[in-house]
Protein backbone atom coordinates (compact mmCIF):
# COMPACT_ATOMS: atom_id res chain seq x y z
CA UNK A 1 0.00 0.00 0.00
CA UNK A 2 1.25 3.31 -1.04
CA UNK A 3 -0.36 6.36 1.13
CA UNK A 4 -0.38 10.02 0.41
CA UNK A 5 -1.62 12.73 2.88
CA UNK A 6 -1.67 15.91 1.64
CA UNK A 7 -2.04 19.46 3.41
CA UNK A 8 -4.79 21.99 1.67
CA UNK A 9 -3.99 24.76 4.46
CA UNK A 10 -6.55 26.98 2.26
CA UNK A 11 -8.52 24.47 0.72
CA UNK A 12 -12.29 25.29 0.71
CA UNK A 13 -14.43 22.81 3.41
CA UNK A 14 -17.81 23.44 2.05
CA UNK A 15 -18.79 22.49 -1.45
CA UNK A 16 -20.23 25.69 -2.75
CA UNK A 17 -17.36 26.29 -5.17
CA UNK A 18 -17.66 25.91 -8.88
CA UNK A 19 -15.42 24.06 -10.31
CA UNK A 20 -14.39 26.80 -12.80
CA UNK A 21 -12.73 28.66 -10.18
CA UNK A 22 -10.72 26.24 -8.18
CA UNK A 23 -7.47 28.01 -8.01
CA UNK A 24 -9.62 31.18 -6.21
CA UNK A 25 -12.67 31.02 -4.01
CA UNK A 26 -11.87 27.47 -3.66
CA UNK A 27 -8.57 28.18 -2.08
CA UNK A 28 -6.69 26.47 -4.34
CA UNK A 29 -8.56 22.83 -4.57
CA UNK A 30 -6.76 22.85 -7.79
CA UNK A 31 -3.61 21.68 -6.25
CA UNK A 32 -5.49 18.85 -4.34
CA UNK A 33 -7.22 17.65 -7.35
CA UNK A 34 -4.12 17.27 -8.97
CA UNK A 35 -2.52 15.17 -6.54
CA UNK A 36 -5.36 12.89 -6.76
CA UNK A 37 -5.20 12.59 -10.04
CA UNK A 38 -1.86 12.39 -9.94
CA UNK A 39 -1.64 9.46 -7.17
CA UNK A 40 -3.98 7.29 -8.98
CA UNK A 41 -4.05 7.32 -12.63
CA UNK A 42 -1.86 5.40 -15.34
CA UNK A 43 -2.57 5.09 -19.07
CA UNK A 44 -6.17 4.07 -18.90
CA UNK A 45 -5.96 2.51 -15.25
CA UNK A 46 -6.28 3.44 -12.15
CA UNK A 47 -3.46 2.47 -8.96
CA UNK A 48 -5.58 0.55 -6.63
CA UNK A 49 -2.88 -0.15 -4.32
CA UNK A 50 -3.21 3.61 -3.53
CA UNK A 51 -4.63 5.52 -1.05
CA UNK A 52 -5.15 9.20 -0.82
CA UNK A 53 -5.92 11.62 2.48
CA UNK A 54 -6.86 15.19 1.52
CA UNK A 55 -6.30 17.53 4.92
CA UNK A 56 -8.68 20.14 4.15
CA UNK A 57 -7.76 23.78 6.49
CA UNK A 58 -9.92 26.51 5.13
CA UNK A 59 -12.79 28.43 5.86
CA UNK A 60 -15.87 27.64 6.18
CA UNK A 61 -16.14 24.83 8.22
CA UNK A 62 -12.40 23.22 9.11
CA UNK A 63 -11.11 20.66 9.79
CA UNK A 64 -12.44 18.11 6.93
CA UNK A 65 -10.61 14.96 5.91
CA UNK A 66 -11.49 13.26 2.52
CA UNK A 67 -9.90 9.74 1.88
CA UNK A 68 -9.67 8.29 -1.59
CA UNK A 69 -9.23 4.35 -1.96
CA UNK A 70 -7.93 3.18 -4.52
CA UNK A 71 -9.20 -0.56 -4.00
CA UNK A 72 -12.79 0.91 -4.60
CA UNK A 73 -12.53 4.34 -6.62
CA UNK A 74 -15.06 5.23 -9.36
CA UNK A 75 -15.34 7.91 -11.23
CA UNK A 76 -12.12 9.51 -11.53
CA UNK A 77 -11.45 10.57 -14.85
CA UNK A 78 -7.67 12.42 -15.85
CA UNK A 79 -9.07 15.83 -15.63
CA UNK A 80 -8.53 18.12 -12.97
CA UNK A 81 -12.37 18.82 -13.12
CA UNK A 82 -13.23 14.96 -12.52
CA UNK A 83 -10.92 14.80 -9.37
CA UNK A 84 -12.35 18.48 -8.31
CA UNK A 85 -15.82 17.19 -8.74
CA UNK A 86 -15.52 14.04 -6.56
CA UNK A 87 -13.99 16.41 -3.69
CA UNK A 88 -16.81 18.89 -4.10
CA UNK A 89 -19.36 16.20 -3.35
CA UNK A 90 -17.69 14.95 -0.63
CA UNK A 91 -17.85 18.44 1.28
CA UNK A 92 -21.15 18.92 0.26
CA UNK A 93 -21.86 15.87 3.02
CA UNK A 94 -23.38 16.68 6.19
CA UNK A 95 -21.05 15.51 8.97
CA UNK A 96 -21.59 14.29 12.68
CA UNK A 97 -19.70 11.59 14.22
CA UNK A 98 -17.42 9.14 11.96
CA UNK A 99 -16.70 9.26 8.52
CA UNK A 100 -19.36 8.61 5.43
CA UNK A 101 -18.94 7.90 1.91
CA UNK A 102 -19.97 10.73 -0.93
CA UNK A 103 -19.11 7.99 -4.01
CA UNK A 104 -17.56 5.15 -4.52
CA UNK A 105 -14.36 4.93 -2.78
CA UNK A 106 -14.43 8.22 -1.21
CA UNK A 107 -14.65 9.22 2.37
CA UNK A 108 -15.57 12.07 4.41
CA UNK A 109 -15.35 13.17 7.98
CA UNK A 110 -14.37 15.61 10.87
CA UNK A 111 -10.73 15.61 10.89
CA UNK A 112 -7.63 17.33 10.55
CA UNK A 113 -3.94 15.95 10.31
CA UNK A 114 -3.68 14.60 13.73
CA UNK A 115 -6.57 11.68 12.77
CA UNK A 116 -5.08 11.25 9.12
CA UNK A 117 -1.59 10.71 10.45
CA UNK A 118 -3.54 7.68 12.62
CA UNK A 119 -5.19 6.12 9.44
CA UNK A 120 -1.90 5.74 8.10
CA UNK A 121 -0.93 2.08 9.14
CA UNK A 122 2.37 2.58 7.29
CA UNK A 123 5.30 0.98 9.08
CA UNK A 124 7.46 4.05 7.15
CA UNK A 125 6.47 7.64 7.36
CA UNK A 126 8.30 10.38 5.04
CA UNK A 127 8.03 13.99 4.84
CA UNK A 128 8.24 15.49 1.42
CA UNK A 129 10.47 19.08 1.63
CA UNK A 130 13.00 20.78 -0.51
CA UNK A 131 15.80 19.95 2.18
CA UNK A 132 15.37 16.56 2.82
CA UNK A 133 17.35 13.65 1.99
CA UNK A 134 17.38 12.45 -1.93
CA UNK A 135 14.70 9.48 -2.30
CA UNK A 136 17.38 7.27 -4.30
CA UNK A 137 18.96 7.63 -1.44
CA UNK A 138 16.60 6.04 1.02
CA UNK A 139 14.56 2.80 1.22
CA UNK A 140 11.39 3.78 0.62
CA UNK A 141 10.26 0.38 1.83
CA UNK A 142 7.95 -0.04 -0.84
CA UNK A 143 5.03 -2.88 0.40
CA UNK A 144 3.79 0.13 3.23
CA UNK A 145 4.84 3.08 2.97
CA UNK A 146 3.43 6.82 3.17
CA UNK A 147 3.96 10.02 2.39
CA UNK A 148 3.03 13.85 4.00
CA UNK A 149 2.81 16.37 1.25
CA UNK A 150 2.34 19.99 1.65
CA UNK A 151 0.72 22.18 -0.68
CA UNK A 152 2.03 25.15 -2.22
CA UNK A 153 2.37 26.82 1.33
CA UNK A 154 4.21 23.60 2.45
CA UNK A 155 3.20 22.32 5.86
CA UNK A 156 2.68 25.10 8.72
CA UNK A 157 5.05 24.41 11.73
CA UNK A 158 2.16 23.05 14.06
CA UNK A 159 1.78 20.37 11.33
CA UNK A 160 5.04 19.27 10.97
CA UNK A 161 5.24 19.42 15.14
CA UNK A 162 2.83 16.10 14.58
CA UNK A 163 5.11 14.32 12.07
CA UNK A 164 7.07 12.30 14.97
CA UNK A 165 9.55 10.05 13.26
CA UNK A 166 8.90 10.76 9.60
CA UNK A 167 11.79 11.02 7.48
CA UNK A 168 12.24 14.41 5.59
CA UNK A 169 13.17 13.18 1.81
CA UNK A 170 13.09 15.16 -1.71
CA UNK A 171 12.35 13.90 -4.95
CA UNK A 172 14.97 15.90 -6.69
CA UNK A 173 17.47 19.03 -7.07
CA UNK A 174 14.35 21.71 -7.89
CA UNK A 175 11.05 22.84 -5.95
CA UNK A 176 8.36 21.20 -7.65
CA UNK A 177 4.30 21.19 -7.25
CA UNK A 178 2.70 18.49 -5.18
CA UNK A 179 0.88 16.54 -7.84
CA UNK A 180 4.57 16.71 -9.84
CA UNK A 181 5.90 15.10 -6.64
CA UNK A 182 3.92 12.84 -6.50
CA UNK A 183 4.36 11.29 -10.00
CA UNK A 184 8.06 10.78 -9.17
CA UNK A 185 7.62 9.42 -5.91
CA UNK A 186 5.52 6.89 -7.61
CA UNK A 187 8.05 6.34 -9.98
CA UNK A 188 10.77 5.83 -7.96
CA UNK A 189 8.94 2.78 -6.27
CA UNK A 190 7.41 1.39 -9.79
CA UNK A 191 10.95 0.95 -10.36
CA UNK A 192 11.61 -1.02 -7.14
CA UNK A 193 8.97 -3.08 -7.57
CA UNK A 194 10.04 -4.17 -10.74
CA UNK A 195 13.31 -5.00 -10.00
CA UNK B 1 17.05 23.78 -24.14
CA UNK B 2 14.44 20.96 -23.88
CA UNK B 3 11.64 20.49 -26.20
CA UNK B 4 8.77 18.53 -26.18
CA UNK B 5 6.96 17.98 -29.25
CA UNK B 6 3.33 16.29 -28.45
CA UNK B 7 1.22 14.61 -30.77
CA UNK B 8 -2.57 15.24 -30.21
CA UNK B 9 -4.32 13.00 -32.74
CA UNK B 10 -7.92 14.38 -32.15
CA UNK B 11 -7.42 17.67 -30.37
CA UNK B 12 -9.59 20.21 -31.95
CA UNK B 13 -8.53 22.55 -34.16
CA UNK B 14 -11.00 25.47 -33.92
CA UNK B 15 -11.35 27.41 -30.76
CA UNK B 16 -14.88 27.08 -30.28
CA UNK B 17 -14.57 24.28 -27.49
CA UNK B 18 -16.02 25.41 -23.63
CA UNK B 19 -12.98 24.91 -21.02
CA UNK B 20 -15.55 22.85 -19.50
CA UNK B 21 -15.12 20.10 -21.90
CA UNK B 22 -11.60 19.56 -22.78
CA UNK B 23 -11.74 16.03 -22.34
CA UNK B 24 -14.95 15.73 -24.41
CA UNK B 25 -16.03 18.09 -27.20
CA UNK B 26 -12.45 19.66 -27.44
CA UNK B 27 -10.86 15.98 -28.53
CA UNK B 28 -8.84 15.16 -25.38
CA UNK B 29 -7.50 19.23 -24.94
CA UNK B 30 -7.19 18.48 -21.75
CA UNK B 31 -4.20 16.33 -21.99
CA UNK B 32 -2.25 18.78 -23.86
CA UNK B 33 -3.48 21.41 -21.11
CA UNK B 34 -1.75 19.33 -18.76
CA UNK B 35 1.37 18.63 -20.74
CA UNK B 36 2.01 22.64 -21.32
CA UNK B 37 1.74 22.72 -17.43
CA UNK B 38 3.93 19.47 -16.78
CA UNK B 39 6.56 21.23 -18.97
CA UNK B 40 6.80 24.65 -18.12
CA UNK B 41 5.44 25.08 -14.32
CA UNK B 42 7.85 24.41 -11.28
CA UNK B 43 7.01 25.84 -7.51
CA UNK B 44 6.70 29.41 -7.59
CA UNK B 45 8.51 29.60 -11.29
CA UNK B 46 8.70 28.72 -15.49
CA UNK B 47 11.27 27.00 -16.56
CA UNK B 48 12.63 29.13 -19.46
CA UNK B 49 14.99 26.90 -21.21
CA UNK B 50 11.89 24.90 -22.14
CA UNK B 51 9.90 24.51 -25.39
CA UNK B 52 6.77 22.81 -26.35
CA UNK B 53 5.08 22.33 -29.51
CA UNK B 54 1.67 20.81 -29.49
CA UNK B 55 0.73 18.99 -32.98
CA UNK B 56 -3.37 19.32 -33.07
CA UNK B 57 -4.42 17.13 -36.00
CA UNK B 58 -8.44 16.69 -34.94
CA UNK B 59 -11.29 18.37 -36.82
CA UNK B 60 -12.47 21.01 -38.23
CA UNK B 61 -9.58 22.37 -39.48
CA UNK B 62 -5.95 20.12 -39.26
CA UNK B 63 -3.06 20.58 -39.19
CA UNK B 64 -2.39 23.43 -36.39
CA UNK B 65 0.47 23.73 -34.41
CA UNK B 66 1.06 25.87 -31.29
CA UNK B 67 4.28 26.43 -30.12
CA UNK B 68 5.02 27.92 -26.15
CA UNK B 69 8.66 29.02 -25.85
CA UNK B 70 9.09 29.35 -21.76
CA UNK B 71 11.76 32.55 -22.78
CA UNK B 72 9.14 34.56 -23.47
CA UNK B 73 5.88 32.48 -21.89
CA UNK B 74 3.33 34.58 -19.58
CA UNK B 75 -0.49 34.12 -18.17
CA UNK B 76 0.59 30.40 -17.57
CA UNK B 77 -1.09 29.62 -14.07
CA UNK B 78 -0.55 25.91 -12.81
CA UNK B 79 -4.33 24.80 -12.75
CA UNK B 80 -5.90 22.83 -16.17
CA UNK B 81 -7.80 25.51 -17.29
CA UNK B 82 -4.92 28.24 -17.57
CA UNK B 83 -3.35 25.86 -20.47
CA UNK B 84 -6.32 25.18 -21.99
CA UNK B 85 -7.38 28.85 -22.30
CA UNK B 86 -3.92 29.67 -23.90
CA UNK B 87 -4.44 26.86 -26.07
CA UNK B 88 -7.97 28.16 -27.18
CA UNK B 89 -6.56 31.54 -27.71
CA UNK B 90 -4.44 30.19 -30.04
CA UNK B 91 -6.52 28.14 -31.96
CA UNK B 92 -9.05 31.16 -32.79
CA UNK B 93 -5.66 33.79 -34.22
CA UNK B 94 -6.82 33.36 -38.16
CA UNK B 95 -4.29 32.03 -39.89
CA UNK B 96 -2.49 32.26 -43.73
CA UNK B 97 1.30 31.73 -44.06
CA UNK B 98 3.40 31.46 -41.29
CA UNK B 99 3.57 31.66 -37.54
CA UNK B 100 1.31 33.91 -35.81
CA UNK B 101 1.52 35.03 -31.91
CA UNK B 102 -1.50 34.26 -29.65
CA UNK B 103 -0.16 35.95 -26.28
CA UNK B 104 3.02 36.11 -25.17
CA UNK B 105 5.53 32.81 -25.71
CA UNK B 106 2.39 31.55 -27.43
CA UNK B 107 2.96 31.05 -31.42
CA UNK B 108 0.49 29.25 -33.99
CA UNK B 109 0.51 28.56 -37.65
CA UNK B 110 -0.78 25.76 -40.20
CA UNK B 111 1.67 23.31 -39.79
CA UNK B 112 2.44 19.42 -39.10
CA UNK B 113 4.69 17.07 -36.83
CA UNK B 114 6.78 17.00 -39.95
CA UNK B 115 7.44 21.27 -39.65
CA UNK B 116 7.31 20.98 -35.73
CA UNK B 117 10.22 18.58 -36.55
CA UNK B 118 12.16 21.03 -38.36
CA UNK B 119 11.69 23.86 -35.64
CA UNK B 120 13.39 21.04 -33.37
CA UNK B 121 17.12 22.18 -33.28
CA UNK B 122 18.07 20.07 -30.99
CA UNK B 123 21.13 17.62 -31.07
CA UNK B 124 19.08 14.47 -30.13
CA UNK B 125 16.05 13.26 -30.59
CA UNK B 126 13.72 11.30 -28.02
CA UNK B 127 10.80 8.92 -28.92
CA UNK B 128 8.58 7.88 -25.83
CA UNK B 129 6.95 4.48 -26.25
CA UNK B 130 6.38 1.97 -23.50
CA UNK B 131 9.16 -0.25 -24.90
CA UNK B 132 12.14 2.25 -25.11
CA UNK B 133 15.29 1.77 -23.11
CA UNK B 134 15.26 3.00 -19.80
CA UNK B 135 15.68 7.24 -19.34
CA UNK B 136 18.28 6.03 -16.90
CA UNK B 137 20.68 4.12 -19.56
CA UNK B 138 20.77 6.58 -22.24
CA UNK B 139 23.34 9.75 -22.40
CA UNK B 140 20.22 12.70 -22.68
CA UNK B 141 22.82 15.29 -23.57
CA UNK B 142 21.16 17.86 -21.48
CA UNK B 143 22.08 20.90 -22.96
CA UNK B 144 19.81 20.52 -26.19
CA UNK B 145 17.69 17.87 -26.35
CA UNK B 146 13.76 17.03 -27.30
CA UNK B 147 11.10 14.68 -27.02
CA UNK B 148 8.55 13.34 -28.73
CA UNK B 149 5.18 12.02 -27.35
CA UNK B 150 1.58 11.02 -28.67
CA UNK B 151 -1.57 11.27 -26.73
CA UNK B 152 -3.62 8.65 -25.40
CA UNK B 153 -3.57 7.06 -28.61
CA UNK B 154 0.26 6.76 -28.85
CA UNK B 155 1.68 7.88 -32.59
CA UNK B 156 0.00 6.73 -35.14
CA UNK B 157 2.31 4.84 -38.11
CA UNK B 158 2.49 7.50 -40.17
CA UNK B 159 3.80 9.38 -37.34
CA UNK B 160 6.84 7.49 -36.45
CA UNK B 161 8.03 7.05 -40.19
CA UNK B 162 8.37 10.55 -39.84
CA UNK B 163 10.84 10.34 -36.77
CA UNK B 164 14.19 9.45 -37.79
CA UNK B 165 16.89 8.59 -35.79
CA UNK B 166 15.01 9.16 -32.60
CA UNK B 167 16.07 6.95 -29.98
CA UNK B 168 13.12 5.15 -28.16
CA UNK B 169 12.94 5.40 -24.34
CA UNK B 170 10.51 4.77 -21.60
CA UNK B 171 10.61 6.66 -18.07
CA UNK B 172 9.69 3.68 -16.43
CA UNK B 173 7.93 0.15 -15.74
CA UNK B 174 4.14 1.38 -15.96
CA UNK B 175 2.40 3.08 -19.00
CA UNK B 176 1.77 6.51 -17.70
CA UNK B 177 0.25 9.57 -19.20
CA UNK B 178 1.53 11.75 -21.44
CA UNK B 179 2.01 15.10 -18.72
CA UNK B 180 3.36 12.33 -16.09
CA UNK B 181 6.52 11.12 -18.62
CA UNK B 182 7.11 15.01 -19.01
CA UNK B 183 7.50 15.70 -15.02
CA UNK B 184 10.22 12.41 -15.04
CA UNK B 185 12.07 13.78 -18.15
CA UNK B 186 12.14 16.89 -16.67
CA UNK B 187 13.54 15.23 -12.94
CA UNK B 188 16.26 13.33 -15.02
CA UNK B 189 17.59 16.52 -16.73
CA UNK B 190 17.27 18.53 -13.80
CA UNK B 191 19.60 15.53 -11.76
CA UNK B 192 22.03 15.70 -14.31
CA UNK B 193 22.15 19.51 -14.94
CA UNK B 194 22.68 19.42 -10.51
CA UNK B 195 25.73 17.05 -10.52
Amino acid sequence: MRQFIIVGHKAATSGDFTLEDMPGSAGRIDILARCVTAAFVTSFDIRRDTQVCLVLLGEPDPPKIIRFDGAELRYLNPDERSAGALIRKALKVKLSMGQRRSTQGVYVERAGLVEALRYNDASVLFYLHEHGKDVRDVDPHTNNVAFILGDHLGLFEEATAQLGQAQTIRVGPIKLHTDQCITLIHNELDRLCST
